[in-house]
């Protein structure tokens, strides 16, 4: 049990992101304590970066069976690292109970001017389909490759990303979920479809060299975990890109088209399959845990 | 995981509430999936209401080892019943893991004027002590009377009550960890003492018939769960209580005095003692999962 007061730096509407991760379920009981600290955190960050707002507040609550000393400084040092880095203040409380359990709410602001958030909802045919950084690399460390094991257990928010972009992009998403099942929510919310082009999808050398090509493709097309951001940009706004203080490469991998539903093609222009598994989130038919709650429209209209 | 954009509907500060549920500890896995839902809402809320904030937004996350539909609807139409009747817009969104969780986030505003929020660290010597409602029902139901069984599954938030004493009350708090402990944080925050007098608690017909007048004020003292508020006036104001919309009765129980630590009286004016085990939180020496964390400041400065 928290609670808080904050007088939000900026007018205007105001984002707030809450997640709970469970010992066994979102990480290992056994990981280290500031791994855990930074990904609590990390994911919320995430998600208000996909919105374009500036993070400012986050409230945290530890359940922790057995909730040593030590346990509970590693744990703050990993979280309050990365909160320095944004500027937020962090208010954490915790309680000593089963499971093992870290539940972070973060509140942000929109600086400056009137754009509004960031939406899944804004894509339009004819926008071409970006995304930051390289895909693939957690779910590369879940299949076994030591060398991407940070992208996996300490991910990077693109708080920067997000917010540069509220001034360019009509929509964008975290890839959390994968990149086929992400797009795919942002197609649902925008009734639209989308092709993306396997060959343009961004791989890091150490995804390539541990899987190849092949593998490497199919772990960036379904792999989940990652929080790059997945955004559409108008064909008149793409140069606006290389100025942008966004702090991290991007790449266009596809465009925006009328219709529903993603399709990949292959570098022989036909349709490349996506991996076993994932095709009804590229489609759109199948249940998921991540919902389109971002979607929908704010209640009260903007002045 | 879940985000949203918000437009607080007054100026100033906002208050943001945070808890997390969990089966087996803080709520029988086989309670009824409505009660479930009430109760993790009315928490928050009574969080809320401690601050004099009106609630606005919540976030609900479930976490459910095989939600099935019927629970999960059921779950979701106690949680609405009240927000509905405080007017909270909900946004709720489910997983598919264990252990059974429900994680709740309000936001709420501070409407009409420049007071500040409500916090524990305002008692004065000289304050009279109140509470609202009755004390001591939810800790009778969890030792076995089943007429007070509605006072710990269905607490009632003291919404009202609160928003009306933010131009009353120096501070206040809800009752969740027991009087003797809450006030206790009050006492601690306010760097006072006080003194309550055991025969003005508010004892509910039910719990004097189920435990006799001495086993129920040792229930009114310790026992937590009430979700009441416990607040205090400066004599020149207490008055306005009479007139205050409050919603629910409010019975003086006390003084805010010099000193620090929280002293009870018996009906022959000499020390009455605590029950057994409670004398820590009493006397502000124990570690205890509330924390103090709403007494501090905000971070800016009221204009």
């Amino acid at each position: 049990m928290t609670v808080r007061t904050w007088r939000p730096e900026d007018p205007g509407p105001i984002a707030i992101a809450l997640d709970t991760l469970v010992a066994g379920v979102h990480f290992r009981a056994d990981a280290a304590p500031w791994a855990i600290g930074h990904k609590a955190l990390a994911v919320n960050l995430s998600d208000l970066a996909a919105m374009g707002a500036r993070p400012r507040r986050a409230l945290v609550h530890l359940a922790h069976p057995d909730s040593g000393e030590g346990w509970e400084r590693e744990f703050a040092a990993g979280l309050d690292a990365l909160a320095a880095r944004f500027t937020v203040q962090v208010d954490r409380e915790a309680t000593r109970c089963a499971p093992l359990a870290v539940t972070v709410e973060v509140a942000g602001t929109f600086p400056g001017g009137a754009r509004p958030p960031l939406r899944r909802s804004g894509a339009r045919p004819g926008d071409a389909v970006y995304v930051t950084g390289t895909l693939g690399d957690a779910a590369g460390a879940l299949a076994g490759a030591p060398a991407l094991a940070g992208r996996l257990d300490l991910p990077e928010p693109r708080v920067a990303a997000g917010m540069a972009l509220r001034e360019i992009a009509t929509s964008a998403i975290d890839v959390s979920d994968g990149l086929a099942a992400d797009v795919g929510h942002v197609l649902r919310a925008s009734r639209a479809g989308a092709s993306i082009e396997a060959a343009r999808l961004p791989l890091s050398a150490a995804l390539l060299a541990a899987f190849g090509p092949e593998r490497a493709t199919d772990l960036a097309l379904a792999g989940g975990d990652d929080y790059e951001l997945a955004f559409t940009v108008p064909p008149e706004r793409e140069r606006l890109l290389a100025e942008a203080p966004l702090g991290v490469p991007v790449t266009r991998i596809g465009t925006i088209e009328r219709g529903s539903g993603l399709r990949c093609l292959g570098a022989d222009g036909g349709m490349r399959p996506f991996p076993r598994g994932y095709e009804h989130f590229a489609n759109g038919d199948g249940r998921d845990g991540k919902g389109d709650a971002a979607s929908a429209p704010e209640p009260s209209p903007r002045p």
